[in-house]
């Protein structure tokens, strides 16, 4: 009997009915959820191609955190594999009084060392949908990254209605293993990572195992590995579905479309949304969204999902994924051709999008009307000493031996480069449509220090690459803070008109926010959170090679540090029984 | 000018030249010998087969330390890589006074984290053959590895004459990355490594591209590649040739032979040997040899040096070098077919050769009569929750987070584990012939304890693994000292009548012997040099599945440590200004 309904009820709607359970029997006080993760290597077939995979608890994606807005997670995350450190960060949420919680290496703490279990405990304060994954080296790509899925407290309700819920991770996937990549990236002459083999829709792709230019194995290849069979969404006629849709992809900016339905946009990055109806959802590296989907077509068939690499020339086929009408089979194939999604190069759909989304009546945010500081941040390719690295005013980051959240709580001497970051670059002289006239730029460990409680304006500037009539899109997501998206452009900033353009009605907040080809991007935050936050480009390569800029605000604020932070730099010592 | 005589002068002699003259202008003062070293990957093709190797300054094997006896050794090492720990041992290198300079991780330090540097700072205290390598997880095995060279005092000479010499380095090596091959050993089911695609001569094999099942692109596989030219030995007719060999395999006992010639066996891991005449010299990973070399056949031709597989059924080729006679072209191929080398599993020509080292006349260093202690090490192959390790007396080890020499010095509590470790195992009910009837050990970082200056015999008994009539050779390396090597046998070791065929009056000192399948070594040692050792297998999957044990001896005697060792474990603290 217990076998018979156990068939009837799929794993998902299962994992989905759990999850309300657990927060039917939730009580007024906010609970601590514990979660106990190994990370390690482990071969995996997620696009048929079997590869080494990072993984938590035998998992890539890893467990997905299913918790309610004030309760506080701690995950124990232990260490397993053979000679690499890991940390892990946790994407969109604020860490407040928690900065070495935020897992980001080199800058709230010292990589987790083989063997060693750290422990990560910080509050889940708003609801939403976040991510977690590798801050360290290029171990994202490698496998190791997750969801968090926050419900809202008890007694309160969301301002849109749906009847179940589904989440939906993607990324990009390579073959080669991240060591040849990063290898590559690090080398003289440089050599770019490529276009990723295939996209996944919760960890499943398909690899076309005879497309490869030298003979595979079936051993290495497999396409009816189960583990490459395609992700099923299930929908019952007629009822409409949540769906939180995220990506954390390595390289590529995607659009994720379902056939023949249409997606109500209502969250970004945990910020309720002025609804908002799309074909497509572009989706940026970082982001996270909740789309609501009627399942209001013909119910005697299924239908293709659809994801697709934009903002760059593809060569990556199409990641599929089946919307599953119920009572019909989910192996029953769609009749059709799985939508290819827009074309690669039309900015002016995905910037439209961008403009679309606004904060929700009712939950608006009103920015402060003015900004104690102005920072313009010029994104470019550039080289240093031969290598090829991104820069933003020409200065890339590297980070340092000891982690800044310890140097500057302990005032550290020497720690990382005093030399002041620069707040804007020579724009009058600037031409962003050409490779750069000098390409040398400079590595620094050094920091922008904010006042605390001030109100920062960051100015994204992009530019030509190193190659003629090239410029990339970039999402940066930044730590530690939610931020208006006030303002977005084509070509170069005018910084006497543009701000007057800037939304301050009605801003969307985020963590992650595209720059597109060419173009700028504005936005605003409160330096309100004491501690050390890393802002950077989620392109994991783009990371890789010094994208990012850190902020420091309060540090004196902080509470003591535990010494699981430490070990590295300047932070080695015997600590006495 | 200077041009034509540089072509006249081959490289390895120019090499020898400087080594020469370096040694003519140095003072009765001991020098201290700075190198920088940087580790990081990159793609070699040593055996014509591309794959990312681990290289100091970009080479594998990396420099080679040449020093005189006093000298103090510095090396920086930088760590590159981009998300891997390192540590380097100095093999051979009794670490007096600077047991935090061993380089084993886990026992004399931490690792050492990517982007920083450690300093060792060491002297070589002894005249002879040495090496180094790395000495965490299976990283020697990605080929950080290397020779140390110490030349005797100013004033005093060898007692053995050439005319020049070389230094040969042989290793085995593997087309699966590290990380694939550490992977399969910590899997359930267990995946062996498997047998070498290729030996190396001085980091030189043919692997043979087409041989693969698999089809290889030249851009992988290309044997025109001049990386993979064999090493050239290139001797003048008539004279006399010291040759340094040494192993680092991963996994494979050796044997070297020069088509043609006899080598006279004159030293053993720095100690001077009566000579004795071998036609094949057998080599077990981390053992070093001096042979000398007489050039005193048909100059008209050049000759193979050849190394195969020993004490385990082969399936690599022969690795193969060229003895060059001048005034013949180095590319001229010898017109014969390489010596294959004595077959496999002639343990009993292997044993004679260990049998036949004796400490040379003039040089023995009587061993103490008899020992304070006794400990009896029985070597399996186990299970640990369902794990295939290795173990002494069952107990196998697992590296503690704080290393040992910390923990021990600073009477850190709880930082291993402080069960005794058996000082024998069930010896009357054992039956070393079969597969052990439990398979089932336990994983322990507990250690011994050795009091300080007592002498202390190891008895190194070998049994079946878990595959029946099975037992493999294992070449036992001991950190910190050099030990008597007193007896073998075959079968089971008798505490009551072996001892008496004990070898006292002129037995060798090494620092590291073979252990034959079936039977038992005898060793014995002073417990005399203050710190924490690591008493090993040498074969890297073996030590990496814990067949170690470790020795502590007079810890409170050791000097302050440097905090650079610290930084894991309970050795994390910031560390003020």
């Amino acid at each position: 009997m217990v076998n018979s309904l156990m068939q009837r009820v799929n794993f998902v709607t299962l994992c989905a009915l759990c999850f309300l359970i657990s927060l039917l029997v939730s009580t007024v006080e906010a609970r601590v959820r514990h979660y106990r993760w190994e990370v390690n290597y482990e071969y995996k077939s997620p696009d048929c191609f079997k590869k080494l995979t990072m993984t938590i608890n035998g998992k890539s994606p890893g467990p997905t955190i299913l918790a309610q807005q004030g309760d506080t997670i701690v995950v124990e995350v232990k260490n397993s594999l053979p000679t690499e450190n890991t940390a892990i960060h946790w994407h969109g949420i604020r860490q407040i009084g928690t900065p070495w919680s935020d897992g980001a290496e080199g800058v709230s703490q010292c990589p987790i060392l083989p063997g060693d279990t750290f422990i990560y405990k910080f509050v889940v304060d708003k609801a939403g949908t976040f991510l977690y994954h590798a801050h360290y080296g290029m171990q994202r790509e490698a496998g190791l990254f997750g969801s968090i899925l926050v419900a809202v407290p008890d007694g309160e309700s969301e301002p849109f209605i749906y009847d179940h819920e589904h989440n939906i991770l993607l990324n990009d996937w390579y073959h080669k293993s991240t060591l040849d990549q990063a290898e590559g990236l690090s080398s003289i002459p440089f050599v770019f990572v490529g276009e990723p083999q295939s996209l996944l829709i919760n960890g499943r792709g398909k690899f076309n195992c005879s497309s490869s230019s030298i003979s595979i194995t079936e051993e290495v290849c497999n396409t009816s590995n189960p583990q490459c069979s395609p992700y099923i969404l299930s929908v019952t006629p007629r009822k409409t579905y949540r769906l939180r849709i995220s990506s954390l992809t390595s390289l590529s900016a995607l659009s994720f479309q379902i056939e023949g339905h249409n997606l109500t946009v209502v969250e970004a990055d945990g910020h309720y949304v002025e609804p908002f109806v799309v074909e497509n959802l572009y989706v940026y590296s970082g982001e996270t969204y909740s789309v609501l989907l009627t399942a209001s077509q013909d119910p005697s068939r299924n239908y293709w999902i659809s994801t697709n690499v934009v903002a760059r020339k593809p060569s990556t086929p199409l990641g599929l994924a089946i919307l599953n009408y119920s009572p019909n089979s989910p192996k029953k194939m769609p009749p059709t051709i799985p939508p290819p999604g827009p074309v690669w190069n039309d900015t002016a759909s995905a910037l439209a999008q961008s403009l679309a989304i606004k904060a929700r009546h009712g939950f608006i945010r009103t920015p402060p009307p003015k900004a104690d500081r102005v920072i313009v941040l010029l994104n470019t390719q550039n080289k240093v000493d031969g290598y090829t690295r991104w820069s933003l005013n020409n200065v890339s980051l590297a980070l340092p031996l000891t982690p800044y959240l310890v140097a500057l709580k302990y005032k550290l001497p020497h720690a990382f480069d005093q030399t002041p970051t620069p707040e804007n670059y020579d724009s009058a002289d600037y031409d962003i449509y050409s490779v750069p006239k000098n390409v040398n730029a400079t590595s620094s460990s050094g920091i922008y220090r904010l006042d605390f409680n001030s109100t920062v304006d960051v100015i994204l500037q992009n530019a030509n690459t190193l190659t003629p009539n090239n410029s990339e899109s970039h999402p940066w997501h930044l730590h530690g803070h939610n931020f208006w998206v006030i303002g977005f452009g084509d070509g170069k900033f005018d910084i006497e008109n543009d701000p007057k353009k800037y939304n301050l009605v009605n801003p969307i907040m985020k963590n992650t926010v595209p720059l597109y080809p060419y173009g700028w991007t504005a936005i605003r935050f409160q330096a309100d959170n004491p501690g050390v936050w890393i802002f950077h480009c989620h392109i994991e390569t783009h990371f890789y090679m010094g994208m990012a800029v850190v902020f420091e605000e309060g540090v004196d604020m902080v509470g003591d540090l535990p010494s699981s932070v430490m070990g590295c730099g300047q932070t080695k010592a015997f600590h006495g029984p």
